[in-house]
This record gives C-alpha cells, sequence and structure tokens, in this order.
C-alpha cells in the first residue's frame, strides 16, 4: 500500500495510490490524518480495505502535495553512510552519526525549493527514509523492523557553501588531562548543520510512504538522481554501510523515536560514469531545477527550482 | 506574567505563578494548552487576567513539571555565542552559527537526566532561550522583538565524547575548482551533533516562560549554574554576542520560525574564578547531579541525574 498527503479545498488529506500514477483521497472518517492512521496501523489497514472503493481518484499532477508525514516529532539524518564513502574517510565513527533536520524544512512532491544568492551551492542529496511506526526506544537490530511504518524518499538538499561557513577551527575547553583541576584548550573543529542542512524547502520528502508490507527488502532498491532529464547519479540502497534494522537499534540507545518519526539513511551516490557528474556538482542555485528522485518500489519525487 | 506547563492527574495544563515557589492551574476553558495560549496571545493574556482567581495553587516542588512547550515544532541552539569564546576561535562565522535539538530531547524541571556509560562526558550548558510568538520569516531586527513570546531557560547537556566520536576528517567532494566538468577533493572536517547534543533527556528546559512584558531588557540578565549547591559559572546574558533581535533576524532569513518554536541564544561560560572551574570540568557522568541554572528575573531549573 502506498500513502500520501495532500492539501485538497484547505485541507490535509490522506491519499492512497490506486494505480501507477493515480491518487484517491481516503474519507476523512477512515483516516483523519497520516499520523492517526499510523498510530492505528494494523488495523488501520484493514480499515482501508474495509473502505468501499474510494472516489475520486486524481491524476499525482494535479493534487498539492505535503510532506506524508506533514509535521514529523524529527528527522533524524545519517550522515556519509554509503560505502562509497569509506575510502574518502580519514577518520570518523564506524556507527551511524546523525543530525536534525527541522520539520519546517521540509515541503512536498511538486513544490518548489525557494533559493536565495546568499545560500551559495546547493545540491540534492537523494535518500531512501524511514517513517517509524512504533515508538523504539533502546530497541535490537532484531526487532527494529517491528518499528518500521514504511519507507520513502527524501532529497536532503545540502549547502557545502553554508557549510563551510558556519565550520569552526577553535580552542575547545576540556578537563585538564593530567587530572589535576582546571581546564585545558584542545585545538578542534566543529560544523553546525542548523543553516545548510535545515534551511527553507532544504527538504523535498515524498510522495509516497510505501507501507512495509510493500518492500519485501528496503536494501535492494535502485535509487537515481535526475537533474533536468539527465541522471546524475544511479546507485541501489544495498550500498548504504549502515542498514535499516542497525540505525533503528544504534540511534534507539540514545535517543526514541516516536510514530511519524523520519529516519534518512544517507546519500546515494555513486556517479553515473557515462555522465561524468556527481551529485555535488549539481548546484541548484546556479543551473536551477527541476530536480527528481525515484527509488524503485517506492516513487519519484520531483521539485522546481524558485530564486527569491 | 510567568506561564508552564505540568502534568495534573494525566492531563497537560498551563500553569501561572501566583507567588515565587507557587504555581496555580490555569482552567482549561482559558487555556488548553500553552500553544493556544501563544497562538491567541495577547488576547489570550487578557483571557488569562479576567478568569477567577485560579485555585488551588501548588508549591512548584509539588508539581510534575513538563517542557513549557510540550512539543515545541524545532528547537534552534546558537553556538559558541559567547564574548568569552572570542579569544578561542582561530576560524569561524560572525553570524550566529546553530544546529537542531530534537523536541524529543527535553525534559521538564526537576524530571531526571538519565546518562548512559557510553555517553562519557556530559557537561551543562546554561543557555537563554526564547519562545516565539508569532512566525518570523525575513524580519528585520528591528521588528524581531514583536515575534518574542516570552523567555526561558535551557541546559543544552552536550557529551563532548560523543562529539568527537561524531566527527569526520574526510575528502568532501567539490566541482573542480578550475571549472572543468568533473570533481575534486577537499580536505575537510565535519562534526554531527544529532547524537552529543540530542540524545533523550539531553535538553533540561523551564519551569517559567517569562512573558515579554515581564523582562524589559533580555540582555542584562544574571546567569548562573550550580552543580550540586556549588556556583561553577556565573554570568550576564549582556555577553551573548548575537543578541536575540539580531539571532532572530538571522535565522529567520533562511528558516522561518513558527509560534512555540525555542531559540537558544547560547552558553553562559565566564569561569567562576573562585573556583577555578568551567561548565566543561562538570561531567555529570562521573559526578551526578544536582545540575541547576538560574536566570534572574526568569527562574530556576534544577534536574537531578540517574545512571542506566
Amino acid at each position: 500500500m502506498k500513502l500520501g498527503t495532500v492539501l485538497f479545498e484547505g485541507n490535509e488529506r490522506v491519499v492512497v495510490e490506486t494505480e501507477e500514477g493515480r491518487a484517491a483521497l481516503v474519507p476523512q472518517e477512515v483516516a483523519a490524518s497520516i499520523i492517526d492512521l499510523i498510530r492505528s496501523w494494523p488495523e488501520g489497514r484493514e480499515r482501508l480495505k474495509r473502505a468501499a472503493q474510494v472516489e475520486p481518484s486524481f491524476v499525482m499532477g494535479d493534487l498539492t502535495w505535503l510532506p506524508p508525514v506533514p509535521a514529523p516529532g524529527k528527522v533524524v539524518c545519517v550522515a556519509l553512510n554509503n560505502s562509497a564513502n569509506k575510502t574518502r574517510i580519514m577518520s570518523g565513527p564506524s556507527h551511524p552519526a546523525t543530525f536534525i533536520k527541522p520539520a519546517s524544512s521540509l515541503i512536498g512532491h511538486g513544490a518548489p525549493i525557494k533559493l536565495r544568492a546568499e545560500y551559495g551551492r546547493v545540491h540534492p542529496e537523494p535518500e531512501l527514509a524511514v517513517i517509524i511506526g512504533r515508538t523504539a526506544s533502546g530497541v535490537s537490530a532484531e526487532d527494529a523492523m517491528g518499528h518500521v511504518f514504511g519507507y520513502t524518499i527524501l532529497n536532503d538538499l545540502t549547502s557545502p557553501t553554508m557549510r563551510a561557513e558556519d565550520t569552526f577551527h577553535y580552542r575547545a575547553i576540556h578537563p585538564r588531562s593530567d587530572g589535576t583541576e582546571g581546564i585545558e584548550y584542545v585545538d578542534s573543529w566543529v560544523s553546525y548543520p542548523g543553516r545548510y542542512k535545515g534551511a527553507d524547502t532544504f527538504g523535498p520528502i515524498g510522495p509516497w510512504i510505501a507501507t512495509l508490507d510493500e518492500l519485501a527488502d528496503p536494501h535492494d532498491l535502485a535509487i537515481t538522481c535526475s537533474h533536468q532529464g539527465r541522471v546524475v547519479t544511479k546507485d541501489n540502497t544495498g550500498n548504504l554501510t549502515n542498514q535499516t534494522a542497525d540505525v533503528i537499534a544504534f540511534v534507539s540507545s540514545y535517543q526514541s523515536l516516536y510514530p511519524g518519526d523520519v529516519l534518512a539513511l544517507g546519500t546515494a551516490l555513486q556517479a553515473d560514469s557515462v555522465q561524468g557528474g556527481a551529485i555535488q556538482n549539481i548546484d541548484l542555485n546556479k543551473l536551477g531545477g527541476p530536480i527528481e528522485v525515484t527509488i524503485s518500489g517506492i516513487g519519484a519525487l520531483s521539485n522546481p527550482v524558485v530564486h527569491l
């Protein structure tokens, strides 16, 4: 089953895919919101199935798409999680490292990415994202998949210009390493992603959540990023270093995940050698859009670019 | 006026300070939640004032405190924003750099900070935080204060151990600097705060929001951090490099701020020279609690520590 959220006659409405490229409104008495549906799963699925043939159905392009979970409690993103990164990392953790993208940065399929000149370079990052179904706190990898509601697509827009600007080289205060009272300074680098990952419209997401039963294996999916119709990256979710169950287990060991939370698994970035390109070369601020991410079995997320 | 949120008989209830150390429940028909009150301000203030003498009132310690805004849309935190940092920064931006703390990390006054051995060192960071009242998007510094609902206290708990673990030294992919097609590698450092700032219970906040009319100048407030009754840091909010109006103007230039959002202004860290200490020496994982942050005109936020 594939579910999404649209704005219809001024209201947020849950939609379900009826056939490729078409979506039907779910009656509000069956699902008032996607988060209600997630909380009532799997009973909610039976309600959806029992509901009479939902009408009317629309061509996807005729609908105004919102993020499939319009206001998730948090969006946790895993960094540098592709096996292609390994040769580039001189030092770093073997566990998943994460940052938080604010829910206010999310936009739906078809909504414009709004860029300002001062953002500098802005590139796409095509990602598989998990929608949490049941609260996960301290769960094992073996139990993790029972906490998944489904999967969606996130385009984790990133400005390397703002990343460089928001990086500090500084002397961090540490306790004295000899154990005596007092402090000492340690030469450190620290970068803050609030702006370069969290600006408004930096989180295109959706249009569909493919529910768990829809995808037998979330780590055998083709993922493609296309710019103005040209494929710039092709990859497979099998190349993610830390995969869904292990990421949920690790994150939930320190940070509770709640129904509707989004957990993005990291960028697919195998370069398309035919084109000689890389997502880092797709500067949306210079080149404009549209930018599209597709994942087999989930769908296609496409967004135009406008300049403010 | 000072407002907070407590858990009372299983329900979230708004409370108002009646006298030092005492809080009264606000009738639910006057304020169903703090966010409703924020959205209806200043009309909501008149409702509060017109409401009959609210009863009963409680000693603060007898109440179960929640974060004053229990589920803010986002918590934006400004980094390295104290004038005392200046001599420590070798390179970095002059504008506010930020990260997002997940709402799931917030806990109320009196609730336990829950630490695990693998978190390593965990130190307090006493901070003045703004509660947004009206949506701020692209506002000027002159207009910024009209978007403030009030001020609260955040203890921005931080693990420098996890910060070091979640820092990568890597070769970032950039477009070729000579302008030809293709990529080149740039030696870079990047750190991810999802864990070292965002673990469960790493965000004690409250107990009170002092509304805007309560504080004539948010940048002339004494701020103190005490550990087990010993003062470890004293400072004044006047020492913040980027102050409220400028931070709101800068952040809102790329990231819309919505009613109930929290904007923490950065750590007060003038060392108390008498004690020779620093907040970085207060390893709560080794030393336990309680840890208290006070800001004059707002209140005192105190939390015990438990080990999981």
